[in-house]
């Protein structure tokens, strides 16, 4: 750790990287330990394209695997994005090179980080991911570090920016999901394919991050439960809040026996409570340990300054000379996830259906689930204003996944049912 | 840093002593990185008092100076307690030694941090104090290297979990501070000797620490403006909730112009504010920076389980071989906290007064006011009862401190005021 100075790669240069240019450009010495940190190599797309950041006097590459080989830099940092392609490619030459690398690549390490940890540690280079998940708000170096003296029971929170603009939006400004993502699109506050953020993959590579970090074992993307906010309606956020609860996307890692449930779904919290208080694009994470107990995060979950300054404190953490296995073990060790069989999880749950109003369908709604072994804890039925159509909204005590599905299967085939039954799960929080 | 083993010496076996000892000998080998933890020797003032944890077997030293510079330990947890005196000596012995130190001491690090840094990095030796602040909370940990590539402007919290427990029980029970604080040490909540908890010194420790790693100067303790919560009233709780508030004891360390303002208050927060909403004895804190915007974290406090896990996280972090400077900077180049003039801060404030129940009473106070240039944002006249005594409470625009005081001094002469005026600020957030 004596060197003259850190050598800093940049692959990518969209918000985030030219917003971490300009704070090393700014602050060159802002790692407590150490020597400056310079960034001595970018590679982008288009060299030319306009940008926040002046990048004209630094050296160039147009390939991002070739810069991370290269000899001239200590430091890789990867802000190319997507699980494959040109990122896994540098982060791999990097890594394979013992250069330390830092990247914000959520899918990258979701999807592949046991064999990413395997890479670096054979090489004794630090793979380091802070922005990965939170942007600035280090849910990463807690569980990673502040949580090793306790076992971790579960990690549960808002992880979607955006999707958690879009329900707040829906429910202050009465508008359907569909014109609320359009305008989102507009503002730039969604993507032009918003399917990762909206359908929960987003969400889903993040808490397979933080499950790997809180449960010792690989990142298991492919395994985790992802149910998005798409077929959230308006009807369901109003008749939430009439039962003292608002809608959230939620992503959630449980330690359950010998098996973990990792999953990203809508999820009825209740008002008063800090997740349910998580407006607009913030984040938020509970982490419960054995322990310790609950500790309760809250910030900023994305954008250029806090994700540029997560990328920073990595590369602080990198000039310490700090060796940390990736994920909680060697990655030799590293557990491999068991799933919880999802049939087999239980909860409390909203169910929503639209019945024909005549005589005997409260009856028959109730009666179908009394038959199914569903208790139902609270009953509420709308006015149906003389459409015809009239909303029953019921929540129910703890039940088995497969218990419920299977009664909403016979509630569907009830004839005085309009619509096809909605179900949303209540947090267990 | 490959040691066959670390062996750790505890000086200090109260509960969070007997809990680390027990946290240990369950999990040996868990610190992510490098070989098994074992505990190698201990002191403290008896050794036959009975303990949670066995330590039969556990070499004993009668001396913790004598354990701290003795060549058969590699790191030195320091759970004495005190700014001075043995555990002063002990640790300075340590880190004469070369040894990691940890400790979960606010008096001394608070007191003393300057010196210590200075000695530590002398020695090469790291010092690391994550239990003295929040408890398992990791606030230090945050600060000192989540927030390095950002600007930090201020932190804001609640430190001191005894206060916050009094002050919900008060509020809850409608018990008066001298009743409920009489309760809460027959319960073991707070100490036979509670002045350090409710007169603030505690959470001005804290918020010291917190200071020095959030504007990389050296913790000033000594220029902290303190004041505690004994003199809050049932009827300050009462009337600050008729107007939206709760009472909390807010400690505030905020960067203003070139000087920081570090500060223990009570201080009337909005009801659905996070910190309003942090009740017994759960600690929360506020972290705003420049570039990353405001994140918030909130947890326990205290307690054997979370103070031990946040020692062995330290422990953890030694044992990677990380190399930080103590506070953020090199002890030699921490610069020296300026105060802001307490007389200069400006602010809102609630101000309540007992007057006597005869007409013309309000336009003596309002006129005082306006004479005295404090501007008037609300105001509550109570009904007095039939006592002849009537509360009357006001909230003030944004006024300099010094013109405030003024004007309560003005007020104080009022002939028809039965009680000295009582003012408690409005937290700025």
């Amino acid at each position: 750790m004596t060197q003259r100075q850190w050598r800093v790669a940049v692959a990518g240069l969209g918000t985030v990287g030219a917003g971490l240019v300009d704070l090393i450009s700014r602050r060159p010495a802002f790692a407590p330990a150490g020597t400056p940190v310079q960034i001595t190599a970018v590679s982008a797309r288009s060299r030319s394209r306009p940008r926040p950041a002046d990048i004209s006097t630094l050296p160039w590459f147009d390939d991002p695997v070739a810069m991370a080989a290269s000899p001239d830099n200590d430091i890789f940092v990867e802000l190319i994005g997507g699980s494959d392609g040109p990122a896994k490619a540098a982060v791999e030459a990097a890594l394979r090179a013992g250069k330390a690398v830092v990247t914000a690549n959520k899918a990258l390490i979701a999807e592949h980080g046991r064999e990413l940890a395997v890479l670096a540690e054979a090489n004794g280079a630090p793979l380091l991911f802070e922005a990965a998940v939170m942007g600035g708000t280090p849910a990463v170096k807690m569980l990673r570090e502040a949580m090793v003296g306790d076992e971790v029971i579960s990690v549960a929170g808002i992880l979607n920016g955006t999707s958690n603009y879009i329900l707040s939006e829906m429910e202050t400004s009465g508008r359907g999901f569909a014109e609320v993502l359009a305008e989102a699109k507009q503002l730039g506050y969604a993507e032009a394919d918003p399917s990762f953020d909206v359908g929960g993959i987003d969400a889903a590579h993040k808490i397979s991050i933080l499950a790997a970090l809180a449960f010792g074992c690989a990142p298991a993307y492919a395994v985790a439960e992802i149910e998005g906010i798409e077929n959230i309606e308006l009807l369901d956020i109003r008749l939430a809040k009439d039962l003292g609860y608002r809608i959230k996307l939620l992503a959630s890692a449980v330690r359950v026996g010998d098996g973990v449930s990792v999953r990203v779904n809508p999820a009825l919290t209740p008002l008063d409570h800090p997740l349910a208080r998580t407006g607009g694009a913030l984040n938020a994470l509970f982490i419960e340990g054995r322990g310790i107990g609950r500790i309760f995060i809250q910030g900023p979950g994305a954008g250029a300054g806090p994700t540029a300054a997560a990328v920073a404190a990595d590369i602080a953490d990198v000039i310490t000379g700090a060796l940390r296995p990736v994920f909680q073990r060697p990655a030799g060790s590293l557990a491999t996830l068991t799933p919880l069989d999802p049939a087999h999880a239980v909860g409390r749950a909203y169910l929503r259906l639209i019945v024909r109003d005549q005589p005997g369908v409260i009856a028959a709604v109730s009666e179908t689930l009394a038959e199914s072994g569903v208790s139902i804890d609270s009953f509420l039925q709308k006015s149906g204003e003389d459409t015809g159509r009239v909303p029953i909204v019921l929540t129910t005590h703890t039940v088995a996944a497969e218990v419920l599905e299977q009664a909403v299967r016979r509630m569907a085939a009830l004839p005085a049912l309009l619509e096809a039954p909605r179900l949303i799960r209540i947090a267990p929080i």
